[in-house]
């Protein structure tokens, strides 16, 4: 097992990443005993609601399962969470625990923010993606009809438990979906981690436990690195260190929201943003074209998209990446590569090369 | 005019006390031009939406008016504020401003820190009560139906403009429900100002200008300096300075609960709890009989009620005081005297003696 620690003052937090942690309650001693209720969904609780109930001792009334799924992060299940919390009475001091992919760490974050004004919560990540990315440096909220994560707030966990035996049980686009956001960490901050990735993919696919454990923790790393420098995004007015976590993010919401958060994972959807933010980058010039091709090719070689959905115009693109809230006073900021594993924020970039990009990826 | 400072580093600000306020637009200039979206109520729009739309150059579809009254601090509210901020595009740079009460202050300093994870925001409280208590510190949320202000956030403003001209126009029963928080200062932290109080109650009842002046920069300034110490009343685990400021609240949130948040203003529920926590620290032996009874009396001149609600039973009291935030561990904690102007949070009371004062103000 490693530990990392994300460095924030009172609210620093440990990372602990390896298999079989789900059966190791001494991990859970820093957080003390206290009242605690459980948030999970379906498709996980089938496969890992048994061995946690029993990490956690709890009751069946500590517990409520959701629908799997994208939907779930909601508003709507925003009331429903804080009406069972309220019901069953936890105080202030309590703790709320999420266990499952980005969906439901982001939501029962959100919540764990607003209950009673703030209570502790505990990230068990189960998806490549929540374990690499989502579950660390405190970003929690919910979905609107008019964009995605347009609610929510920022709120650090007290502890991650990413047990990477969870990733056995995932499904193949899952498992795909997280490993765009680990090379997302290769493009935008070490060129090393990049190369060992493109070394390495075929083992970590196959979810070679060496492979899985460096991949998860070099990206925790990195994301702890970034976090503890910026924790709320507001460094030079947004336009620092944590921004660059948002490579391909911009291109990768409005397909999202093009597609109604139904059709494509968030990881699919970065994958597409990530192709994109490489070949803009080296359309303005700043990166060598042959190491777009490589992040190109790297994120073919998975399986993973490269293009947008089928039919969406690069007006649609305009449009929804107008809503983006990386917008600041009206001018559109992107993440853009200097080098592979130098990433800028920029809004000072000439427009018609993002025309040019949109007109190639789009339809 | 009189300033006063938040200190909270990097969060701190300025809170500006005076009449005609509202036609000084200099006042503004700390917080920069940008996009503003201004969210108000229907009775207040009536008196004071036209100078602060000048004030703040504002358009009509940068407004959004909403229905006065307590119902409207809900999650409901909130989907509605988020559907038009969404709506009209505000950027995460852009700014909200509260013009109102503290129904209104309350459920946009709540917008303001979830969306799109928080956005700055500015309180131009118009009733005596904001201005005293509610715009300044950070607390903001909504109700539920399962109790008062448990959704909720610590969300700091950037500027609070507390014009006392506006206290003109405020009915009867909410200008007492304001003073009922300025008694709370006078009993919680400062003799000598509780003694002003004696002293200057008719002139602050007749909203004498320099009187109203004092009582909301004296008010402000204790509370500026509890939450300076103490800005997420996490200090001792909630039993720290900030508590201080829910003396009689446990109390008046039964209470309100107990009538739905409709029948009765947060102010006169607090008056109430004042009269109740002073007996009951009279009780304890804490407090001197004597000094107990200028409590009651004082609440009692201005012409606010002193008891709960007709039909109101110990044991509402019991439940609905079991659900408050301040429960730790299942222990309940109240507020308490141990003399006049020095409070204490406490759970080690004699519960005999809650019972006792239970049964002296319940049906």
């Amino acid at each position: 097992m490693d530990t990392l620690d994300v460095d924030l003052g009172q609210r620093s937090y440990p990372i602990h990443i390896g298999t079989g942690l789900l059966s190791r309650p001494e991990l859970l001693t820093s957080i003390g005993r206290r009242p605690m209720r459980l948030v999970t969904d379906a498709h996980v609780a089938e496969h890992y609601l048994t061995p946690v109930r029993e990490l956690l001792s709890l009751d069946d009334e500590q517990i409520l399962v959701l629908p799997a799924g994208e939907t779930t992060k909601s508003m709507a299940t925003v009331d429903q969470v804080m009406d069972w919390l309220l019901a069953s009475r936890l105080p202030r001091d309590g703790m709320l625990v999420a266990l499952g992919g980005g969906v439901i760490g982001d939501l029962v974050g959100f919540c764990a923010a607003i209950y009673q004004r703030g209570v502790d919560f505990v990230q068990i990540p189960t998806t490549l993606l929540a374990q690499v990315d989502s579950s660390v440096g405190g970003k929690t909220g919910v979905n609107h009809a008019r964009g995605k994560n347009m609610i929510g707030a920022f709120h650090q966990p007290r502890l991650v438990l990413a047990d990477t035996g969870t990733l056995a049980t995932l499904p193949q686009r899952e498992k795909l979906a997280g490993i765009a956001e680990v090379i997302k960490y290769g493009m935008l901050g070490d060129a090393a981690f990049f190369a060992w990735l493109e070394r390495n993919m075929s083992a970590l696919l196959a979810l070679d436990d060496e492979a899985v454990r460096y991949a998860v923790y070099r990206s925790c790393e990195m994301k702890a690195e970034i976090v503890a420098l910026d924790e709320r995004e507001s460094v030079d007015g947004g336009a620092g260190p944590r921004a660059l976590l948002n490579l391909g993010h911009t291109f990768a919401h409005a397909v999202e929201t093009y597609t109604h958060y139904t059709e494509w994972l968030h990881g699919e959807a970065v994958a597409v943003g990530l192709c994109m933010a490489a070949d803009l980058s080296a359309r303005l010039g700043w990166l060598a074209g042959r190491d777009a091709d490589r992040c190109i090719a790297l994120v073919a070689s998975t399986g993973l998209p490269t293009r947008p959905p089928q039919g969406m115009r690069v007006d649609d693109f305009r449009t929804l990446m107008s809503l983006d809230k990386k917008v600041a006073s009206g001018k559109l900021r992107l993440i853009l590569l200097r080098s592979l594993g130098d990433a800028v924020v920029s809004a000072d970039f000439d427009s018609q090369a993002l025309d040019a990009t949109l007109r190639h990826f789009g339809a």
